[in-house]
């Protein structure tokens, strides 16, 4: 039963994420795409809208659709993860399954989506960049101080979403999806900067996961030693913010 | 009677899709034009755009402005395809027919438009993409296959705008033809790079019939060996996009 | 009485709409700002949230803030412009003559505010095109064919919002002067391309008499020969949105 | 308890809005990061999706998150900041102390999430570009200028939303944080050419401190002789904007 109210909303949505999140770097990182060069408030409207569409497929789950945000409700007290769905063991278990593998599987249709592409000829960070985040300095300290200060305003400012709607004003829980997309459009432009925003431990460790099993020509290695950082910042940050907003929103 | 319930709000609506979405290329692509390289974002909210307008236009027929959308819905196992209209043989075909002319009218309206920019010197293939898609890189099966993604992401969502709105969340209903149109940016930004993201065979086919009849000067041909792929891809995409819809938000 | 009820709010609403409209268009052309070269994108962005700042502040007077759709209404049968002003030759008049006087104070205004910018190095018909639009190529009849196709598209589309918020669907209409905004952006990216989407005769007209009136430095002519286009391709487009929204929306 | 109800929301709010803003200009600006050279428009729309985090952060103390707005409402005759809190001195200086502490720690915050690229190469006013706005041609007087039509234009039709809400429409006002993000959008993208639009006194002195106090590699002087104009320049206009909105919207 849980597994139709969680599993099958959060893997579908994070699919939803990953293969419109992945297309829109494919498209402008890959060669002779129609979209290439298109610049990086291009790429942030594409993982915005990405989330966008991820949300609305997972909305009967609560639309997490991301590890540390799962991990952010209950670092917020959270009772339930969405209607009906309570906050156990058991059932975070089922969220982080279904994410993980349903941002495997979009990072899989992105790849088919742009097959000619991937097959032209580029260098092998270029197509690793599709799927998974890298730095664009390598220093993991400061990699992890990125991520965790990302995912935290992610995290934050979500549970200020609901709150806003539940007390403050009527008209502000209007957007629903759509605030959550432009706050990742914001958080992308604004702090995407050193380490490519993973700011969701599935959307790096699923694709990443891919790019290591599919047959993608020229591909290269996958990365390895940086992988948990996009895992390990999230979290951190996705605490820090449940925490931080169970202080804040009373 | 049908007819003013369909084919008139249909034919308008998709009149609008294609006028503002190949003026959009037409900015973008054709010479001495004050957009002129704007880049593929600028397409993507121009494509995006277009969709808003056409759906407010269409919206009581309930906006489909595209046969993918109208046969996904039959996939889909509606029995309305709008407040009052009965999913049956002959109102799809009002609605495709509609759909058809629709598009192959706001082409002429575009070409008329930029009218001084067509009679400026570029060369055949750069006119007819005002008009119809062109592949990045000719690969039909895998172009297929791309416009087949595309499509099914474009179906399956919509669905869930809906459903959301019927049975998750009040909030998540409220955008109304604002969520189309993001969603087809999104889809613009993060899938159109192989194809130029038909998704819509109208969309394609109907500007195509318009290239080949209008007096364009220096047109050269209208690709036809090309013009099966965005018709048949986005139908097998809006099918899979209805069914897998019909499974997933029961 | 009318004078508060209609001037006013037109006034300043125009107003808010050249000061930001002609603002991005300094921004983008003027030489040493910090938009230079901003590309088409913003332009179209600048000038839809200038729409969406002007319609919130004539929202009593029904937000026309544009000459072609006071026109468009009467053509279109309707009985009063907004909540308690009837459709009159009175009232018409004071609608225009508020547009016009508060589009030639927003570029004044936007003048001030690009003042260092101004009296900087640049030739005449860049200053001139931050106040009033010109064609790409000059073809009279052409470039009035594209404004009235232009304003076709908005008032024809904006009639659409409003019978959609009443007839077809609670959601609608609920964006009220976003969906205006954004039908703006989407005009100008997609039909701004020949002639630079005046779309409103006082738009066009309140800045270009500034430009003649101001002491710009280095300024030259105001190109007089030009525009009377901007003026009766709107007021035609704006007529055939009416008659058409009528036959449509009913 | 007003510090619970005006302070902490106000300084979260504050926080958001300066981490994100300040971010994306570190993106565009800084050397090797992901968005360098992303262009005016990414920069505009970073700026108002930090207004839209940090808006719905501040929701229960009125999202003023700029002193300007706080000061325009006084000068607009408002008898309450928001639910429950009148206007007075004393709240007066719990929400100025609370936007500049938040400001401060903003940007303090972007500083780590771009700490290897503050420590890579680039000039100190590059630097201090990340943290304060400074004016593209120095020109004190016309800077003020231009500093007080751009807040003149963000109190007047803030104030006009909430009584678009309240008198016009009901539509009109179910937009909320978003109204307000996109309306920065619009004053940055065309009003932001000649100063880079503080548009808030906090904005600007907070990150200035912060880049004064901070140990930045090879930050350069903070330009404390051009401080002044963005903390009077906002002031005038919130006052001017203020005043001219309780004449207009009665």
């Amino acid at each position: 039963m849980n597994f139709s109210a969680i599993f099958i909303p959060e893997l579908f949505g994070t699919m939803m994420l990953t293969l419109l999140g992945c297309g829109v770097v494919a498209n402008v990182a890959l060669p002779r795409t129609k979209g290439n060069g298109g610049g990086f408030l291009m790429v942030n409207f594409g993982w915005g809208l990405a989330v966008f569409a991820g949300v609305f497929v997972a909305i009967s789950s609560g639309a997490h659709i991301n590890p540390a945000v799962t991990i952010g409700l209950i670092a917020n007290g959270a009772e339930n993860f969405a209607d009906g769905i309570p906050v156990n063991a058991a059932n975070t278990l089922i969220y982080i399954l279904a994410q993980l593998a349903g941002a495997f599987l979009g990072a899989v249709f992105c790849w088919l989506a742009y097959k000619t592409h991937f097959d032209a000829d580029s260098d092998g960070p270029t197509k690793l960049g599709v799927f998974s985040t890298g730095p664009a300095m390598r220093s993991y300290g400061w990699n992890v101080v990125t991520e965790v200060i990302g995912t935290f305003v992610l995290v934050f400012v979500v549970i200020s979403f609901g709150w806003a709607g539940e007390n403050a004003s009527t008209a502000a829980g209007q957007l629903g999806p759509l605030a959550v997309a432009l706050l990742v459009v914001g958080i992308g432009a604004s702090l995407g900067g050193p380490t490519g925003y993973a700011i969701n431990p599935a959307r790096d460790l699923g694709p990443r996961i891919a790019h290591a099993l599919l047959p993608i020509k020229g591909k290269g290695g996958s990365d390895w030693s940086y992988a948990w950082v996009p895992v390990v910042g999230p979290i951190i940050g996705g605490v820090l913010g449940g925490l931080v907003a169970a202080a804040v929103f009373v």
